[in-house]
């Protein structure tokens, strides 16, 4: 199954029992090992956590390396294409490379759309620019 | 006292013991009220929070309407112009209008950047997306 | 108009299009001055925040010192007394003093409890757990 | 390897450029099922995740149930035994059974403490509590 089927096959295990609204993500490492997350909601909203960051906080303990990944995978059961809130898109930025890529499909797979990073978070808060401080 | 003199005062505020980074910011309703706060860390880092959300989640108990925001001013201790968060753009942009304006100093005020909060953050996830789901 | 009922009153601002629970606190200093929150919801629930801390992160900038907090009160529009959720004891545990005290109410104000922190949360982490290392 | 000395050797993983703690995860569901996870810090300190909810919100995609977990198991870095910051236990309570267990052990295994989720969390905010408004 080719990866944009995969996050669409996995939208049914997002835990939703509050918006029902389901996204299904998958991050890629630079050797392209794949991590997928879907969101999971909280009876407290704040403590719930999105589908992007699920799939990339899966990744450390797997051996990956933050900081060079290269894309990020994004669908969801809405409608229209669904972007990353930028709650995500500060972890995004932590994990991926600044050219790194995010897709984002529609379910039915009939529209893609693919940012780099930086079109979605022009102005970063990055590693750098805090561990000089 | 003006404005941005002010929110370089407010830095003493900061509770920081971790980073030391300390972060001001004032948030301006579209009636011109003034909202201010700091960043406060937490021994469990997650649980800590940023200026910028500290001054404007301290606004609707004081009768402040959430979508109707003109204006956010942030400062820091850092030596060069600190961007919000993608966290905390999150909210700038649930709070503010879509043409609401982000200003972000040095902390002597030898430098101020100006930004639409559209500029920072592209490709919003409002309230009106979710709602109508 | 006493503290609870002014918790009662400020229910009205909380903004809560996803959930319509609507909650309402008040946090006190060490000195007896009063900081008040409600809770805010965000399309991207995970970065709304609770009336719990929207009152305790609204202090730092007024000149409160985290830590020496003596109380919190809370109350909401359900039906039965609401538990501040863990991610708020988190914060609270931080601003105020280990035998600080939370007072619930229902929104009648015919029923109120009162615990110690430490009631709530017998385990802590605290500042001085992570500091030391 | 035993799931214990599985998490002490996952420390390594942690990415904790700022605190230097580090902190590994292995959640448990009805199944038997493992699911580990470390902590994992960003610039922007609050977008970090400790490795409690890194190991629980990487189940769902593998199709744990949320509220059937039985077991949750900690370690760290640290000389003392860590116990779970109240922001994980919010998540843990959502995800485990109230009579669920959260096992804690000092880095060279020498001691052991468990405790039940309701020890650490005597007053839980629960799916059936929202849920029913």
């Amino acid at each position: 199954m080719k990866l944009e089927e995969k996050i669409v096959e996995n939208l049914k295990y997002a835990y939703v029992p509050y918006s029902h609204v389901q996204v299904s993500a998958c991050a890629i490492d630079e050797n392209g090992k794949e991590y997928y997350g879907v969101n999971c909601e909280n009876p407290a909203y704040p403590s719930g956590l999105c589908a992007e960051r699920s799939a990339l906080f899966s990744a450390p303990v797997q051996g990956a390396t933050v900081g060079t990944f290269k894309e990020i995978h994004v669908t969801s059961n809405m409608t229209e294409i669904i972007y990353p809130c930028a709650g995500c898109l500060q972890v995004i930025s932590t994990f991926l490379k600044p050219d790194g890529l995010v897709y984002l499909y529609k379910k039915d797979l009939s529209e893609k759309r693919v940012y780099k990073v930086t079109d979605l978070l022009p102005h970063m808060v990055r590693d750098e620019d805090i561990k000089k401080f």
